[in-house]
């Protein structure tokens, strides 16, 4: 019997009856109710009846080394028997200086400074809010503006969203939004230029290159995802489109931001996308698998010359002024250590290869199917995306609900993936063992089969 | 010897190197590091040389039980043992439910449903997201700004900084924030009216009155720190104003937004300030105490109506886009459960009252300081707001860091405030003693002498 077909819990019902789901259609919950997860080990969660459900999307993107793992459990407790919590202003502590110092040691070394705040949404508009005051405080005060590709996610505040691509988020707010200019980027599946990811010279930098030619003179950074457009559906594109961003934006005296919340920590196979290609964003945004999965923590890194424009007698007024109450917390801070810790030790980076290896190899059943339009893959991260029809490369209808029912298959088959429309993805815990991909991969088969070959 | 005097420590060393602090010039910090804290017992901080401080604003106005709560420390463990975290889109746990169910008891009867992320600042910006997309769905989609009240404060990412009436935080970013619309609200030390609160009529809602009638086609909200202004100084006015405010906005088809933040979870005496006014506000914002200052944690709680205006079959796409990855994190969810426990059994709200007698007794030795234009308090909160002439209320100039050199003092006496310009406040953990809290006001007199009659 599966979570589909039985009576629901009580405990079920209270949910039903209290809680609003993010990203959720509730209405979906009087059929399907979410499941009740009480325990989780490694790569699996365990629903109150004892079902184990293999993590594909290491519960959004943030697990690493797998839930309930000894080392990071020891180190919260570690911590936990200090202190849980102290303000960060006017405070410090050894959890929170190690952690920026390991993270300035572990970025590119451009970026010297380290802010803290406690997801995503904030990383980004804390880079946001310090791109925008350092000109300001430079005498470029007419660069209020910022460009972002089409597709891009950026988190959903207002000022986060108002950096996103993507109509499905932003369409209920656009007349609150900043005004900031939408680029249209690479598109690597449906190359308007006709090339393929691996020869092209990124031709498709064009539009942001006369963007920024046009703009420079308002523009206050370009934020992108580097290679790969997590909420666009794990949209991934080459590296020479991010240096020819960076070229472009010294020339013309724009910041970049870097916003690797999805890909940082080892996601790509390398521990950050701007080290492993040596590019120096002006700004780098952390969150997610900064605590393997554990906690809420983000981090803004910057350059010293950002820092240096905020810096000065305290009648100048020249402070950065953003706080949140549980910045640095202790707790997090210490678990993001001992994630460092682990990512950078034993070679574990190298570890990877095997895995990454075999997510290609067992993709390729999925590349086969007739529906998939394309199967990409960059690191630890892979995607299928669907079609109706693989000449044209036309989309499933959205009202079909393709993803949505191979979620619902996935979920008998004992795994849990979800889909981003009719983007099909596994971004896995680290840790998955090569044994674990293939029956991964062979279940997203059989899943897909069954809701497609079913009928649309 | 004290912290201020010694040579700094390799740590503190390494903290100046790498982290930018919240709300701080840096500059300062050459001269003064920050306190390097190691551990917490009950209300105080401990330094890495062992001397302790009074933790006399609860960490940011977090925490309720003190530090190393027996408690709550082993309800992190327990959580721990089972998951530290799940996502909570298509997934469920019990923490989460529990938490939920609670809130919406202990909360007024017409809030219904809780939407969980981060922090004050994304609970705020939940509120505002849900209350736009109310009045698109439901056919006033031309309902999409919000008024706001002077000295209002409700976080710092830019829809919350769009809500924001303090021009410090707001003014490098003036240009991308949301066209709101800012409010003379109470004032109640300088009541333009030459009111006293305890007799006055809130008079001073008529410009919130006035706005309301003029712009009640494009008002989506209004938003208010209800009887206590944080951010401002601990500014504090009467509940009748939320009165008028409800119906006010509920004649002019607004909606009501209150950011119990800070005053929220026993700060006030009471466990909500519109539970105990019985006032029924639209959306109700919380976190801070939420997990009484252990882990980052918010809720946006609102009504069956709103929530009713987002249900219906996924075609129609009226579902709440928002997410955050860490919503609803069970170890926060946990802590915040046994938080909630301990609020509410063995009548613990009434054991407040020695202390906010206390508070208030020993506050009097404030008031005479020839300083003081005025001494408050609501509940556990109090503040002191300091002035060059009594009579006049002629604050100190901006420049004297007044407030500054104060908190300076009070780390010598081994007291952490943290004074808001020239606000001295107190909101410490709620546990704190009748002893302490005299401890507490002694210090805080001797602190503003030594500042004031030295020099200004």
């Amino acid at each position: 019997m599966n979570n589909l077909d039985k009576k629901p819990d009580i405990d079920l019902v209270r949910d039903f009856h209290s809680v609003w789901h993010p990203c959720t259609q509730m209405q979906d919950h009087e059929t399907v109710p979410p499941l009740l997860i009480e325990r989780g080990e490694g790569v699996y969660l365990y629903d109150r009846d004892g079902k184990k459900y293999l993590d594909v999307i290491s519960s959004w993107w943030v697990n690493l080394f797998g839930h309930n793992h000894p080392r990071l459990n020891e180190a919260l407790k570690r911590q936990l028997e200090k202190v849980a919590h102290v303000m960060f202003a006017g405070i410090t502590h050894q959890p929170a200086i190690d952690l920026a110092s390991n993270l300035v040691e572990l970025s590119p070394h451009n970026l010297q400074k380290v802010f803290f705040s406690d997801n995503g949404s904030t990383a980004v508009e804390v880079a946001v809010k310090m791109s925008l005051q350092y000109w300001q405080q430079t005498g470029h005060a007419e660069k209020t503006r910022f460009a972002y590709l089409k597709g891009g996610y950026h988190g959903e505040t207002l000022g986060a969203l108002s950096l996103c691509g993507l109509d499905l988020f932003r369409k209920n707010f656009e007349n609150v939004l900043m005004q900031n200019l939408e680029v249209q980027g690479p598109d690597c599946f449906r190359c308007p230029y006709g090339l393929q990811p691996e020869s092209c010279n990124a031709e498709c930098f064009e539009p942001m290159e006369k963007t920024l030619a046009e703009h420079k003179d308002t523009l206050a950074g370009v934020i992108v995802e580097p290679l790969v457009q997590g909420a666009a559906g794990m949209k991934m594109y080459p590296p020479r489109y991010l240096k020819k961003l960076e070229v472009a934006c010294k020339l013309h005296n724009v910041h970049t931001l870097y916003d690797e919340i999805a890909v940082g920590f080892g996601r790509t196979g390398s521990l950050f996308v701007c080290g492993e290609h040596k590019l120096n964003p002006t700004f780098l945004c952390l969150s997610k698998g900064i605590t393997s999965g554990y906690l809420p923590l983000a981090a803004t890194l910057t350059t010293d010359e950002i820092y240096s424009a905020f810096y000065g007698d305290f009648s100048t007024l020249k402070l950065f002024i953003h706080s949140h109450s549980y910045s640095a917390n202790p707790l997090a801070c210490a678990v993001a250590n001992e994630t460092l810790a682990m990512l950078t030790e034993n070679n574990f980076l190298k570890t990877l290869q095997p895995k990454i290896k075999a997510l290609g190899e067992y993709g390729k059943r999925l590349e086969q199917l007739e529906w998939c339009g394309e199967f990409r893959q960059t690191g630890m991260i892979a995607a299928a995306e669907l079609v109706q029809n693989r000449e044209t490369k036309e989309p499933f209808p959205f009202e079909a609900r393709v993803g949505y029912r191979i979620f619902l298959e996935g979920l008998k088959r004992g795994v849990f993936m979800r889909p981003l429309g009719n983007v099909i993805y596994f971004i896995p815990p680290l840790v998955i063992s090569v044994e674990e991909i293939k029956m991964m991969m062979d279940v997203a088969v059989d899943c897909i089969k069954a809701v497609v070959e079913e009928k649309n």
